[in-house]
Formats: structure tokens, C-alpha cells, sequence
């Protein structure tokens, strides 16, 4: 039995109780949260379990093998490091850190330590996302041409953070999850349309060795609410659809072939190819009960959880460079630079 | 009564016909191709109307006045400028020509002599292009803030243009018909997912110095057709689906406000604002027939039209920049500069 | 401050229970139920407030004044009845009872002691439904033709009662909210396509004086899920789809006008009337909310309620002469003889 | 070559002239129609074929071997006893004719002559009956429970039919296309809510023995269009929605199972299944195409066609029956008592 503390119940650390205080093999010892109204409402939610004000109360408890940290962004980095020192694995809510250096930093002391760090890419441990993979790997696509994503609403405009790092984050991470292959270059545009407040609006293109492009286009002020990743491959493509409550992701056998054509031999000829369209039925299990359920199987049996702290680096690197684009009007970062010289 | 000769009876050519042929005040006086299968095609659809092989032989007949010409891209300039020079008025498909030099010196020359030159940016004279430049121009939408254009589908793969060519067009020229602002700088990202053969997906970026943005995605390999356009305001938005077949216009009176907080005088509070949605009824007149009564119209009365020759070089223009921008990575291309070189 | 028991926490008290706790001017005094589960649920839900186990037990408590029943249908009437007898107010869930006897005798019970008797019709509280309701009675629908519903999906198939039962009352008691005018004839036709159990579809259709006709649709047996009224008007008609997330309710300036031709002087002429299509904005408030609101204003002003005894009491009568048409096959009953006879 | 001459050349006479036009082993040699005007444009459309102004002109022709009819239905029966009476062979529109007695007297001289008689119930050559077809006869749908029909729109209120003769008699043909079971009750609600004219809206419901149920709802005053049937089958279920323009078909591995229960010896339990949805690639020819190809290969090998003349009096039967229903106020219709009676 795994002692959980959780760190942060503010929008998602009601969540994450929730889903580890249903999860077999663990237990949650202590909730902390700085606001003591926070601290009320989970022990209203959780009779029985302690609360506590900070990261150093759970700390000292030594039943509390693990923390999960549900703070702010810009507060993940301090408890997240003093709780691996004290030798504790970790759960941290995306993206990870605030900065690459940060992120290293965690990873570094996990590593050393032999401590579980893994980080809450939801997304990854969604039924859609899993089939998505198991698709993508089973060679059921082909070559990845594309991945593109409109992820709009009219979303609740945050102070702190831009749409990026809201939105286009769980795009990074969806790829890092379908994927193995990592981008060579990234740009970002973007544009704020309220006064004093981050960017509302943003489009990321990344692009890959293999030729594959990935594009997402995010925006806090869209009339309408549309959550759609088209990837389009060599043998098939899929249309994602995650507002869809039944099919919501539709396999397309359509495509285009090149043929050499007979009567002009340098030259390929195009054909089109469209076939049936098949909708796979998806399990209906809960994103979170899944992943915090992995995190107790990762600590227990020691493996490498599917969303570690090196999948984490990868997608703070990400929102980095695209800050670093943004700022310079949208041009492209060469990523394989950045990675040489690290 | 205005004598029309058309060159090129291709894929395009047949649609003038067919209008011209109903148009009020215009009388077909012959239609040219090279192909002498294109000609019998013609002659079998419009019995009566004279065939010709080339420009040349429609700038001998003095009956004709004008000339409707549905060539290929490449084959847009010579024709046109030779009816110019013969004293001919001119409609010419889209987009004009293949670069801006050619452009410039047709609307030169139309200038020059005092002829209609005028470009078939079809959109520009659908009912929804025209319902939505109303609405901006009455002031209903505000303040434009973005413009975001999704147009993909398995299309047909061209050897000869790429698929900015092909479809992005069609927004930078339904830009031009809706507000008058022209795009201080354009970023665009591209890629090609078929062997020898011109880009197959694009994503183009356009910033206006009121802070206005436009994106376009375009793409020939997707799986499944869309055409939609959002258009946010700073009092309205627009969700247009072009696929709709009735209620291709939704108009949202939803929108974000900004009010000063009381208790953080330095700081902007933000306000959430969801009304009424509101589909206007639109005419269903066919745009191409709303067009070439307006060409007609403005040979009889002297006005500019809608789409003229600068209209026409403003998209050659674009598509340009465009291309130089993918070229280089999608590196931005700085537009003022290039206006303030020329 | 009404003291309030609840009788049943099955699948809808605790709903019932979660709106009343919710609800100013109410307290939950206890909550009663056969099984120690469900009582040991509530317990857990609701710590601090006493469960019982049936009844008897809440009528002597003297802090409740009022008892809602959320027990299986045929376990309506008892303990209503008992409770109209100890002067405790009732809101009861629907349908109100097993049969149009019972249903009339609690509406006796309740008006000769003067005591509140409320039918938990859900969809009557909904946005969506007093939207359509204000739209009619204002005027802007003209007289209604038609009211045509489509409530279908692979749903829980019950033991105890069939579709219409579970589905079509719900159309029974919208139509009963929307308009003050009772049908005349009602037939129904059903099929049940599982041994051993009730009806799974069933196509029920009432006739109006005024020549309105409604018709229901309902089948726990389909491959998708529909929830779509569509209510044609003489000036306008509407669109209702319970599933969209954000516009339920689209109202077409739709319609086909007579108009006397001159050639021909006494035969109509059918013109055709499209205009406008116009979602107006539903609030977001919960209905059973809204509903357990009314009950306690109802009990505090001594006003009628909205779906009261009579309004059940009309509800059951049409579940009857529903069976009764079903069981003879789907012919037609005529209600206005029935109410005769009564 | 067969010899092809079409009567009737308003509405549908251009798409039979058409398509016979393009049809390989037929040649159309006259087209007849009483209004001159109608002939013109045949003429101008169809050049070199003859046109003539009724059935006796095309029966003098010795070189007609079949008529196509597509005049109005109270006009099918004369023009087409007389052809067949000519020896000629016959394609008419649906319905066949104004009554059965009509349509057997037809089927009669057909069958005494060994001419071919065929209805042109076009929906059932469309890709999507088709496929629905193959899938009932190959067993993949299981023995359907229900077939549940909606064919609604703003559409032509029509002065001569009501809109059961006018959309009802698709799904009659439809049913009679994918099924070889025939119904044995019907009933038919309608009203009418435009003065003076036939119903413009109606409900049918049909039943068989095997306890198949299927439910046809129609409207001419509807706000939206929605052509959309469900089949539910044993196996699985097909959702068919013919507004789709590309997945037409979507087949659901979804269904609800009885299995006996270990606790309730006597009880059957219900076990709910979903798994895949599967949309079928459907052809795109044109139905119209695939029908008159039929007709002139059934005619040259002297086979049955698929919608022969007793096809063709079945749906009309079942149109008989639904008007009686309608004139009792929707009783239903015993139809095995009918055929014993005949």
C-alpha cells in the first residue's frame, strides 16, 4: 500500500483525492493546501484524512511514500525537488516546470535517486489517445504525414500562463505519447486580443526528420467549441473528435498512391483510394483512474512510467521554444541546434 | 449589348458560358480553345456560338468587346494583355497571373486605356462573402480580431500549383472583399507529402497592424471536407460553414469585455459574455452569375468592380510573399517593406 | 424554513436529495429507504441528517412538512396518500401513480386539506422547455401544428414498465407545459423485441381539436441516441435537439402561406416562407433546481404548482389510454368519451 | 440495341432521358409529350431524336421496343395497358398506378404477353439500399426487429397527392427492396394543415409476422430536412442518413442480449453489447443509371426485374391500405385478411 500526500487542492487536486483515493494499493495520507478553505472542503470531501499546509508537513510523515503536486506551474519545481530529496517519488501536474533547467533538475534527482517522477499528461491515458497509439504502432497509419489540431472555445482567459501553455501543452503532449520521434524545428504565432493579458490565440507548427508536420491551432475566444486532431498517414487516416460522445475517433482507409506511370516514365501518377471508414470502440475508463494508477504500479514495480520526468523535459523544451518564436514574430527555432549544444 | 468571346473551355470555361449565356446585357460571340475536343465540347453545348483556336482569332471579331478567360495560371497574361492592347476589356480567372510584375503591368495597361479589368475571385460574389462584409462594414462584428480558415478534403493533387495556389486564394481574396485592411506581415509553413509533386498541405499566417490576424489551413490530404471560417470580433463572431446547406452563417453574440476591477485598479477584469446565436437568411442566387452581371454592369457604367485588376495583384501579391516565406521555412516576410521598396 | 423528508434513494434521491439540500428555504429532515444500503449512501452523503426506513417513520417526525417520493412507481401511491393524510405536503416523482384512480384520489386528498401535491416533471423545469413554453404563449409560434419527438437510444431496458412509460410521459408532460390544450383521441403502437419483457418501442400519436397533432417516437433499442422535437407552427417552427450542448432550441422563421390566386378564385395558392434562423440563449440552471425551488415556494405561498395533481392526474390518464390503444393493436381511442363517462 | 420511347418529359422524364441516353444497349428513338413546350426542350436537349405528342405516335414506331413512363400517375395505366397490348415493354414511375385493381391488370397483360414490366422505384438501386440488402441477405444485421423511418423537409405541398403517395411510398419500396417478408397490419395517422389540400403529414406503421415492426414518418412542413432510417437487427444495427455525403451507411456491432440468469431460473437477463461502428464504402453511380441498365438487360435476357410489376402492386396494396387507415382516423388495417379476401 502506497501513502500518497497531495499537494495543492485548488481546481485539480479535488481530482486527483478522487481518483487515488479509489485507486487499489493506495492510500492518501495528507491533503496540504496554503488556503484553509481549501484544506476545508477536502476534509469535508475526505473525512478521516489529514490536512496540512505544506509540502514540509507531509514530508515529515512517514507514511507518505509519494506526493502528488497539483500547484500552480510556477510552484511545481520547489516541492517536487525537496520531496525527491527526501526521498519520496512524484507525481507533478503539466507542464512540469517552468523552465528546461527546472525540469533537469528533477530529472537529474529522480534518476540518482531511483525515484519515480512522473508527470500528469492526462491526455496520454485517455482511451482515445491509447487507441490512437496502438493504431500508430501496430503500423495500422503508415508513415505519420501529419498531425493537425484545433483545440477552440470560448475558454476562461488566464492571467498567469498564454493559450500555449494552457491548450497547445496537451497537443505536445499527445505527440510525445503517439510518437517516438522528436520535432527538428518548431514556430509559433501568436496574438493577444485583450488588454494586458497573455496571448488568447496561438498557431504551433512543428516539423519532424521524417517529413511529418504537426499543427495546432488554440484560442481562448472562439465562438464555437471544437476539439479535433486529424493525422493523416500513408495507409490510413484518422479524424479525432473528442467532443463526439460515442465515435470519437473515426479510421479512414483513404489515401493517395503513387504509381509510375507507363507513358511517362520520370514521372509518378496520383491515385485516390477511399474505403470504409471504421469507428473502434473505445473503453470507457477514466484518464485520470488510469494514470494514477500507473504511477502506483511504477513505484511498486519499479519501471518507467509512460509520461516520466524526461517526457516532461520534452514538452517544457517545447513550450520554451515556442515562446522563444512567438517573441521573434513567429520565425522557426531550429530544434536540433538547441539539442547539440545542451 | 456587350459581345463576349471566352478563352479556354476546360474545367472552368463551361461555368462562364453557362452564365454568360444568361446574363442580361452580354451576348457570347465565340468561344476559343486549343483543344480541338474542347471546341466540339462548345459547340455541342452552346449550338450557334462560333469556336476559335486562340486569343487572336476573338481580338479579329469587332463583335466582341470583352474577354472572359479561363486558361491556365500560366496561360493568363499574354492572352490578357493582348485583349488589353486590342482595346478589349478583360475578366480573367484566379488567380491573375503568375507573379506580381505580370500583374502590375495588365492593371497598368487596363488603367492606361480606361478598360474593366476584372479578376474571377468567385467568393467575393457569394452570398455569404457578401452577407459577412455587410455585417463587418455595418459595424455588427466590431473590431475584427482574427480571421481562422480551415478548407481541406482528399482533393485533387495538381502537378503544376501547389495547394496555397489552389485554395488559400480563396481566403486571401474573401479578405480583400471583407475589409479593407491590407496584412502588414505573412508567415507561411508547408510541406509536401507525395514524391515530385508541389506541396500537398500549408498554413498561412497574416498580421494586420490593427492586431488582426488571419490563418489558413489548407490541405489536399485530409480525410474528411471541411470549409469553415471563424471570424472573431470585438463584438461579435462568425462561425461560417460553407458545407451547410442552409444555415451557412451562425453569428454569435458572445464575446469577452474588459472592465476595471475596483479592488486591482491597475488591472483589467475579465467579463464573459454568451447571447443569442442568429443565422441570417442568405440569397441563393449562384456567385458566378452575381459576377458576371457585375462585370457587364461595369463595362456599361464605367465603375470599378468589386475584384479589379488590384484587387487581383493585392492576392498575386500574397500568394508571392507566401511562397517566400515557405521557401524559407516559413520564416515571416515583412510586407510594409516590400510595399515601401516597390 | 420547510422540513423536508425523502422517501427513496434509489437512482433519482439522491438527486432529489443533492437540489433540496441546495435549496433555500428547505432542510432535509431524513431520508428514508428500504434498503440499509441506500440508507448507509445517504448517511455518507449526507452526514448529519437521520435515514429511516420507510414512511411511518418520516410522518412522525413533526419537523417534516412535506415528503418527496422517489420510490418505484407502483410504490407512488401508499405512501402519498398516507402522507396527504398526516397533512404533509407531497412532491412525488413521475408518473404519479400506477393508474388514473389512484392519481385522483391523492388530487381529492390533497385539495380538500388544502396541501401542496406536486409531480416531479422534470423536463417541464428545463430552460429549454420554458423557453418553448413562453415562445408559444407569446405568440411567436401562431397555433402549432404539429409537435413531432424522437426520444431514442440503446437505453436500460426495464422489467417493471415499457417505453412509454419511461420515455413517452416525458413528452406528455412537456406538451401538458407547453400548451393548456388537451387531446382528443390518442393511438399508440408498440412492439417489444425482447422475451419476456415490456414494450421496447412504441409510436404514440394525439389528436387536438384545434387539429395540432403530436407524435413520439421512443425505442429503447436504437443504435444512436436522439432527443429531437420538432414543433411546427403557423408563423414559426422549431427545432429542438436536447443533446446540443449550447443551442438546444433554434427557431425557424419558417412556413407556407395561402394566398387566394387570381386565376383561379377559389383555390389557395401555397407560397413558400424562409427567413432567418434564430437560436435564442437558454439559461444554464439546473431544472430540478428550479423544480424543488417551486415545490417550497409553492408550500410558503400556498400558489398552485406548475405540474400539480391535476397535471399528473392528465398524465396518467394518457399512459392508460395509451395501453389501452397498444393492447387493441394501435386503434385510435377517442378521450373526449372517456372524459364524458368520467 | 432495344428501342427505347419515353412518355412524359416534365419533372423526372429528363433524368430517364438522360440516363437511357447514356445506357449501353438501348437507344432512345422518340420522346412524347402532350405540351409542345415540353417537347422543345427535349428537342433542344436531345437533338436528332424525335419528338412526338402522345403514346399512340410511339406504339406506330416499329422501332420502339419499350416505353419509359414518367407522365403523371393517374396517367401510367391507359399508356401503359395499351403498350404492353402492342407487345411493348414497359418501365413506369412510382407509384404504378392510382389503385391495385390498375396495378394487376397491368402485372396480368405482362405476364400473359412474357413482356417485361418494371416500376421505377428508383431508392431501391442506390448504392445505399444495395448495401443495406447484401447485409440483411448475408445475415450481418440478424432477423431486423424494426425498420424507423424520417423523411421530412419544407417541401412541395403537392395538390394532386397526399405525402404518403408523395415520400411514404420510398420507404414502401425500400422495405420491399431489402425484405421479402410482407407486412400483415398497417395504420396511417395524418392531418393536414394547409387548407384545402391533401395531408402534409403522416405516421405509418407497419407490422409482420415475424414481429418485425417499421415506422415511416413524413412531413412536408418540416423546418429541417432529414432523410434518416434505423434498422434494428438481432446482429446488429444500420443508422442510414442520406444527407451524409460521404458515409451514408453506418453499421453498429451494438445490441442488447438475453441470457438466462444463474439467481432467477425462470428470468431471462439483459446483457448490453457495443463495440465497433463500420461505415461501408458505398458505389457512387447514379441509381437512376443502374435502374434503366436493368430494365434493357432484363428486357434482352428476359430475366425479372428486381422492381417488377408485382412489386410495383404491392406498393401500391400497401398505399390503399394506408388511405383507409387515414380515413378511419389511423385504425389499423388487417392485411392478411385482404389477401385472403382476393
Amino acid at each position: 500500500m502506497i501513502g500518497i500526500g497531495i499537494l495543492g487542492y485548488g481546481y485539480w487536486g479535488p481530482n486527483l483525492a478522487r481518483c487515488l483515493g479509489e485507486c487499489e494499493g493506495a492510500r492518501i495520507a495528507a491533503i496540504a493546501d496554503l488556503d484553509p478553505a481549501a484544506c476545508a472542503r477536502a476534509a469535508k470531501r475526505h473525512p478521516g484524512i489529514r490536512t496540512a499546509t505544506g509540502i514540509d508537513e507531509l514530508l515529515d510523515d512517514p507514511e507518505i511514500d509519494a506526493v502528488a503536486i497539483a500547484t500552480p506551474v510556477k510552484a511545481h519545481f520547489g516541492p517536487a525537488l525537496a520531496a525527491l530529496r527526501a526521498g519520496r517519488h512524484v507525481l507533478v501536474e503539466k507542464p512540469m516546470t517552468m523552465n528546461s533547467g527546472e525540469a533537469s533538475r528533477l530529472v537529474d534527482e529522480a534518476t540518482r535517486r531511483g525515484l519515480t517522477l512522473m508527470v500528469d499528461h492526462t491526455f496520454a491515458y485517455t482511451p482515445a489517445v491509447q487507441k490512437i497509439g496502438d493504431l500508430v504502432r501496430a503500423g495500422e497509419i503508415g508513415a505519420i504525414h501529419y498531425y493537425d489540431s484545433t483545440r477552440i472555445n470560448l475558454g476562461i482567459v488566464q492571467s498567469d500562463v498564454n493559450v500555449v501553455w494552457d491548450l497547445a501543452v496537451h497537443d505536445f503532449a499527445i505527440l510525445d505519447a503517439i510518437t517516438s520521434e522528436r520535432p527538428v524545428a518548431i514556430a509559433a504565432q501568436a496574438a493577444s486580443h485583450l488588454a494586458q493579458r497573455p496571448e488568447t490565440m496561438a498557431f504551433v507548427t512543428l516539423h519532424f526528420a521524417s517529413g511529418m508536420v504537426a499543427h495546432i491551432n488554440v484560442n481562448w475566444l472562439a465562438p464555437v467549441k471544437i476539439r479535433r486532431t486529424l493525422i493523416g498517414g500513408s495507409r490510413r487516416m484518422i479524424a479525432w473528435d473528442d467532443l463526439e460522445p460515442s465515435e470519437k475517433i473515426k479510421v479512414y482507409d483513404k489515401g493517395v498512391t503513387l504509381t509510375s506511370d507507363r507513358d511517362a516514365a520520370h514521372r509518378l501518377r496520383v491515385g485516390y483510394r477511399t474505403g470504409d471508414m471504421w469507428a473502434p470502440k473505445l473503453a470507457t475508463t477514466e484518464a485520470l483512474a488510469t494514470e494514477v494508477s500507473h504511477f502506483v504500479d511504477c513505484i511498486a514495480s519499479g519501471r518507467q512510467p509512460l509520461t516520466d520526468g524526461l517526457a516532461g523535459l520534452r514538452i517544457v523544451e517545447l513550450l520554451e521554444s515556442a515562446h522563444w518564436s512567438m517573441r521573434q514574430g513567429g520565425r522557426p527555432i531550429d530544434l536540433t541546434l538547441e539539442r547539440k549544444a545542451s
